[in-house]
């Protein structure tokens, strides 16, 4: 078999992107240098800034080119309430909703034993320090509803507790214009457990 | 919502990868910053690196770091048979078989009108050139047989026998350990009409 070396090179350094297998892998390497080399062209060279400009802000370890961001710099933001989110997706995801003035800490992951992601991987140390230095009077926990997501939120909310934090966690139930034939059981069951008084 | 401009524009050049939409182009990206930086480095270097060095073999038209590539380059295969197919990958899978040493012919893709891909665009007319440039005796057609593959086949075929080259196509039948009772009906049709008596 005829190789290009650059080539398989390629290939090798795509299967680092996730969900990117040997065969996507390919057809991705082959894709650029055939139909899109200005496309490959720009995304080396926005690789390349990324990793020279892009770190994490000094208070809410979200991505920013500054050394603090700008949501964290804002006068306008409420320094009271501290919301604990998974990803940057899930802050926007939050942001969306305008519904939330407060401040935020992105955990870049989630509690994951199995995987080797540990407290200090996803910056509790500094979360905890943050949380504790004074102005927060609120932690409110926006992880995921996964097993891992509600392992990180059940391991926070102990690490605050006891050190006198308030912790709360957004409300589990039926999604709005759910239906409740098609919500699984565990939703349903929490909706009714969790049910409020009107 | 705080933004990181390099973040965003990584974003954007992520999307040109097929198969790679917003919402996965921002989980690669995150993945990257985060949790893979050297991989992210080997990526945008290989990039660069198969940009410059990576081009086409002057003679079958697949990818090769030298002006003509090894298989080409080969005293050990049959010239007198040109076997066409539609990507590297689809040469790789022939080669596997062990069952054809003769030279190749790589189209870099289809015919696809629809997307505006003509002739010219999988290199026809090269192809036309190496397959009357005498030592040719047979051009075997290895394209899919998908509706495009199977249009390119025929286009390729008509324009060949007008000059006179001899051109098969790879046999269509029930795959080896297939089930007639799990073949769909186009291909058990297909395999009946070309039936070879024993």
């Amino acid at each position: 078999m005829p190789t290009a070396e650059g080539l398989e090179r390629l290939v090798e350094a795509l299967r680092i992107l996730p969900g990117v297998g040997p065969k996507s892998a390919q057809r991705m390497a082959y894709q650029l240098l055939q139909r899109d080399r200005a496309g490959a062209d720009e995304l080396a060279m926005s690789l390349q800034h990324a990793l020279a400009a892009v770190r994490h802000c000094g208070k809410c370890n979200n991505f920013t080119e500054a050394g603090i961001c700008s949501l964290c710099a804002s006068p306008r933001r409420d320094a009271t309430q501290l919301c604990v989110v998974e990803t940057p997706a899930d802050l926007a995801m939050v942001e969306q909703t305008s519904s939330f003035s407060g401040m935020y800490f992105v955990l870049m992951g989630r509690l994951s034993p199995l995987d080797g992601v540990g407290p200090r991987d996803i910056g509790l140390d500094r979360l905890l320090a943050r949380a504790t230095e004074g102005e927060v009077q609120e932690v409110i926990l926006a992880t995921n509803f996964t097993n891992e997501g509600e392992a990180t939120a059940h391991y926070i909310a102990e690490m605050l507790r006891t050190r006198g934090v308030r912790v709360s966690r957004i409300a589990r139930g039926v999604p709005l214009g759910g239906e409740l034939e098609y919500v699984d059981a565990g939703t349903l069951s929490q909706a009714l457990i969790e049910r409020r008084s009107l």
